[in-house]
């Protein structure tokens, strides 16, 4: 029981790391919900600080998993039932709750997106939900990095992690203040910059998309800023029937991420086999 | 004040009507939040049944369109500030919720996909955002038809009303309770019906996507149940990089439905200026 007396002063501090984007990002850590998602974080390679387990609840699963990771380095705290749902970070709270460290790349800085020949960069896009997917669909697609610019919601709170669905881990994305910083830096060392607008410049499939490649996309609501125009080399949309006026930002970026995938394939048949699971 | 009076045990209906899908199903109806879909549901031909505005907060334009809708034949309700958020169909209440009737395509029965030539069925989709987001994105495809089969979540729910940005009052989903049946019908009229599955079958870019055609998708969690397997036709999979494992439903479905939608654009060139906004 001395193990779950410890635990309980820190669980105010989970409640503020599930809350809060400013403490995340001071502490350099976020939050992992459930055994699954934490180990592909352990997976991939990220080293877990803390992993919070209620005894009374956690499976064979959660507990051989806590073992795991204390083995590894991590500190192990044994929580009472039910003390996870009151962090907040989920609607279906899981009995094992990890805190990970963020990986370098998230701290962006002036190459932000390394050495990457297929970036995605999402200005200012709101919903959480969404910043997960768009992780989700760029690793899926093939793209090396992703950037959130602007005031974009933190892609390392709860809702984006789940959304992610582990591909977070794999792409950690970088956080850019400002969007017209960031595309200068890619353009700068070569990438085109092709932003994503209903009915502007080419359709989809007969735009320019040859990499080195930065697609930008924008916010939910009001798309890319004017104040980025300078920074766009080229304009792509998603051809709309019917009377629907845009896309959601996920279906969007979706159909132009593979779309870019759907040539690199095309021009280099011999890699298919390694991306035809 | 007689009317405020009249409106309040109405309220208790409305709360029935957010929360319980056998209600709008045993009604006919469902309910559209703020001037912005409503009127978008009036313009697309729908008829209004009721239209509560909370007249304190009502804005011009909620007040101008209740008056329309009013002229058109609807009952306009007036109540207090705050009512119409403890109906509960929303996070962030606006101030004038319409009760609508669903169009008769709703209704399903033996043809639920009429003569279209392009349908996208959704088997056991169990996010009501996600459903409103396939509707969004089958309209701006071009699919002619939509149907939720099997235990899907009800596109008529407020969630999916919002996520679907007025698609579903110009596409009304057809629900099916078996997609045994569904598919059965469908194939009866000369659909091929064709699965997403992950790692199953073509690359969508290989596929045989031609009309007329049912694109199925499946459960996000499960895809698509084994026992549907004698009524698909052809699989599809989007490839996959890194190790992401599938993708989201949304996703997935808006790279499928825009490839077919860019073979139509690709095969009738001439049908480009009607879709290139």
């Amino acid at each position: 029981m001395a193990a779950l007396t410890a635990a309980r002063p820190r669980l105010a501090g989970l409640r503020r790391l599930a809350r809060s984007a400013a403490a995340r990002r001071a502490d350099g850590v976020f939050l992992v919900e459930g055994s699954t998602l934490a180990a592909e974080a352990s997976a991939a390679g990220l080293a877990i600080r803390q992993v919070y387990i209620e005894t009374a609840r956690a499976d064979e699963e959660a507990r051989c998993l806590g073992d795991r990771l204390a083995a590894a380095g991590a500190t192990r705290l044994e929580v009472e039932a039910g003390a996870l749902a009151k962090v907040g970070a989920s609607v279906t709270p899981q009995p094992l709750l990890a805190v990970v460290e963020r990986p370098a790349a998230a701290a962006g800085g002036d190459a932000p997106a390394g050495a990457a020949s297929f970036v995605l960069v999402a200005v200012s896009v709101a919903d959480p939900g969404n910043a997960g997917t768009l992780l989700r669909c760029a690793e899926a697609a093939g793209a090396g990095a992703v950037i959130f610019a602007g005031e974009s919601a933190d892609p390392y709170g709860p809702k984006a992690v789940r959304a992610s669905a582990g591909s977070i881990f794999r792409l950690p994305p970088a956080l850019a203040q400002d969007p017209i910083t960031a595309l200068e830096g890619l353009r700068g060392r070569g990438l085109r910059a092709v932003g994503a607008a209903a009915g502007r410049g080419c359709p989809f499939d007969r735009a320019d998309l040859s990499a080195p490649l930065a697609l930008v996309v924008g916010n939910e609501s009001h798309g890319l800023p004017a104040s980025l125009a300078e920074q766009i080399d080229d304009w792509v949309h998603v051809p709309l029937a019917g009377l629907a006026e845009s896309l959601n930002v996920g279906a969007a970026a979706a159909v132009l991420c593979f779309e870019v995938q759907r040539r690199r394939r095309c021009e280099a048949p011999q890699a298919e086999a390694a991306h035809g699971r």
